[in-house]
């Protein structure tokens, strides 16, 4: 059985976590004199008392903590930060709706960043920074998760990469938590840089901050309504080209730079073959754009390259209303969704390496078919590919397909039309943001959808986030068998 | 290097078949007075000219028959054929246009169902068989391939199965050749049963025996512009449900029965599968169709039922516009297009156990985490799977997907919509026949799509039909290497 006790020992700090950052945005509001006043003071008095009460009851058992509690305990603080961080919105009013205010938090934590809000520009800042510092902390989460529990949890073929880095961990990092502390300094050392050259770029300081967190932890909330085209600004745009990059690769490849030591950064075949894929989308809609003469050469690879890196990166910035380019390129946009960037990395999607993975299987069958004698060793970068990894793969692509399918002839029986369908299940399984289609498109919304679609859209976030396995294994009787 | 040579002996006698069905449209032309007896004359002789000098120049030449000559042979025959079965459709002006002629054939020889043409219920006799015949004749060889070739080949994990059946080859039916001979009396059997079922159910003698050409080979050509739904006759949809199941399950599980043992097929897990598979797509549609006030409970269950089997086996026939039935509906028989019958059968899409295969790769992973020390071997239908099947089974998926994914973005740059673009790709690659949306749809027809659209389409027909892999080998400059 699950040990309630030391779940909730643990839950309480996370919880005292978001109290903590949520007097940033109350000390914004007061210094503004924004109206949300009251209900960040009332959000955090919840929050911390929550937070207080897990803790004391849970008080004195941290001693048995298994495989499944594990389980239970990362999908719990997700659900619970989730839960407490749409306080906000709904004490503020900034939403009339329950439904509404719980998207908006999934959506930021999940960082997603499809939003229900419209009218940003004119929202008090305090409301607006919350929404940012929770994709930021939405951020960490998942690069704590994607590089200390699920490889340990074997979630999704990850650990693949847990051996991978096993040198350093041997030699100089030898435990979970000081590993867990440099990758927290490096999101912070790479989220002040961000916050820097967006600045230098031409932000101003607020916005500078708020799209630094949202760029970072690949979330893709913006401050105005249109996005990153609000600022209309080739500047602004290399920076977060640049630092959605930094975001979608593994993060502990930068851990050995932080130690004077060379890293595996520039020679990682995950990183090139991610490259390649976007710069393959970029080439492809460039050429596209030049030929059906909707943009001149400079234009078309600013912004080919630019909503390219976003899509991929499962960031979701919009630099234009790139679904205006024609189904050609809103197909391109679609299938690109899928992608997502490298694992232990802030972005989402299927992942680069479950990719290469099956690229792998694809020239050793091509290479039987022609040796139908010879004997081949799956490896990659080197290291031999086990049969676990490869099950693992083929397991989470028919999960993702299937809840992707699931989930969208729900959204259609909710009344959507077939692209919103499909596209909104695609986009937020993946955490991307923006989908395609006159509804969710990059210029669209997702406040127009019912109650109904917005919760599966809930789930998929979630789900999608926390690698599926992590969460549908709690849905097993065996998982709660002895 | 390919032995042209051999290739010529073997590719005669299969152009001097296709000479020899043409002489029934011939005769037939010939008794209704038709003006396609000069079309289909000079279609024949065309047909046995080539077919002769190929055996002549040939001749002598069957001795090293290797592995890549299979490959090349298979590729080169379904083309062969499909280009002189366009013969009659050019010659009698049924088509005005060279690539409507080559896209008729090659949706019939890969038993698609596409269509181009329109008012088929005035159209000639002797056409409209000869429609029929060319996807019963694709029926047929896929039958050959997936049983004898493709397993040999090891395309696509379809050793599984090869292995299953071994203990019956090496018993009782010793020959490839003899197991051939068998299978096409089975085929010959079925299609005669179907036949005559059709006309005891009401077709007039001629509908039936079309109906029962394209109904086991899944195909899905009608002689009616409104397909199975011009005889609104429930008999008669009976008896499609039934052959088009039979259709799509391995045809070596009949064999037993033609020597009088009991047969595999009531207890063969993919079959299982399958009928689990549709029924479970029939029974959610019938309630959408009840609870949305849209059809009473019978006409619920007969049309759900029908349509679904009709996609799901890749036939292809419609008895009612289900894309009004809401984007529900459409995006269900969009997703049911991937999905397939069995191998070794007539039908195409993805097939069963591919899904089966990972299906196992998703349960050992989900007992896997919970038990993570424990050792499991992957087996299916008690059998061990090896690494190479599952190797081939995600090979195969990756470029079905991302085959499917060029696929639309080349009709999408072709101007087509995003739904028509995304499920041409993917019902021509199934081999299923209609698509979803306005153009293609159930009530669509492929006549408006450009030039360039259905060349892309022919690709992707024969890609679906001949498992990727045959086709993808022959454009590696490793096969071209000695």
């Amino acid at each position: 059985m699950i040990s309630f006790s030391s779940m909730r020992f643990l839950l309480g700090p996370i919880l005292m976590g978001l109290a903590v950052l949520m007097l940033a945005p109350c000390v914004v509001a007061i210094y503004y004199g924004s109206p949300d006043v009251t209900a960040f003071l009332l959000s955090e008095a919840a929050t911390a008392s929550a937070a207080v009460i897990l803790m004391i009851s849970g008080r004195g058992n941290v001693v048995h903590f298994r495989l499944r509690d594990m389980f239970f305990f990362t999908s719990c603080s997700w659900l619970l930060v989730c839960a407490f961080g749409a306080l906000p919105f709904i004490l503020s009013h900034t939403v009339e709706n329950f439904t509404d205010a719980v998207f908006e938090s999934v959506s930021a934590i999940t960082t997603t960043g499809a939003t229900v809000l419209t009218d940003l520009d004119s929202m008090p800042k305090d409301m607006l920074l919350w929404r940012s510092m929770m994709q930021w902390l939405g951020g960490l989460g998942i690069i704590a998760l994607g590089t200390a529990v699920l490889p340990f949890l074997r979630i999704g073929g990850m650990r693949l990469f847990n051996t991978e880095s096993s040198d350093l961990s041997e030699k100089a990092l030898p435990s979970t938590r000081r590993i867990l502390n440099r990758l927290l300094l490096v999101y912070v050392s790479i989220s002040v840089a961000c916050a820097i050259s967006y600045s230098l770029a031409g932000m101003t300081v607020f916005d500078a901050i708020n799209h630094a967190m949202t760029t970072v932890s690949t979330g893709g909330f913006s401050t105005h309504d249109s996005s990153i085209a609000y600022f209309d600004s080739g500047p602004i745009e290399i920076v977060a080209v640049v630092f959605m990059l930094l975001a979608a690769v593994p993060f502990m490849l930068y851990l050995p730079l932080m130690l004077g030591r060379r890293s595996g950064l520039l020679g990682d075949a995950q990183v090139h073959s991610m490259l390649a894929i976007y710069f393959s989308f970029a080439t492809v809609l460039t050429i596209w754009l030049i030929i059906t003469d909707q943009a001149d050469a400079f234009s078309a690879v600013r912004e080919a390259t630019f909503n390219v890196i976003s899509i991929g990166t499962t960031t979701g910035f919009v630099s234009t209303d790139y679904s205006a380019w024609s189904s050609f390129a809103a197909l391109t946009f679609f299938f690109l969704t899928f992608v997502g960037g490298c694992s232990g990395s802030t972005s989402g999607g299927i992942k680069i390496f479950r990719f290469k993975i099956a690229a792998v299987m694809f020239n050793e069958t091509m290479r039987r078919l022609l040796h139908p004698n010879a004997v081949f060793a799956s490896s990659m970068q080197g290291r031999p590919l086990s049969d676990e990894v490869v099950a693992s793969v083929m397991a989470f692509s028919l999960a993702f397909a299937t809840i992707v399918c699931i989930a969208a002839t729900l959204l259609a029986a909710a009344g959507n039309d077939v692209i919103t369908s499909f596209s909104a299940a695609a986009t937020t399984m993946a955490n991307v943001g923006p989908g395609i289609g006159d509804v969710i498109g990059p210029t669209g919304n997702f406040a127009s959808l019912t109650d109904q679609s917005k919760w599966v859209l809930c789930v998929t976030m979630l789900l999608g986030r926390l690698e599926i396995f992590t969460i549908l294994l709690l849905l097993t009787p065996a998982f709660w068998r002895d």
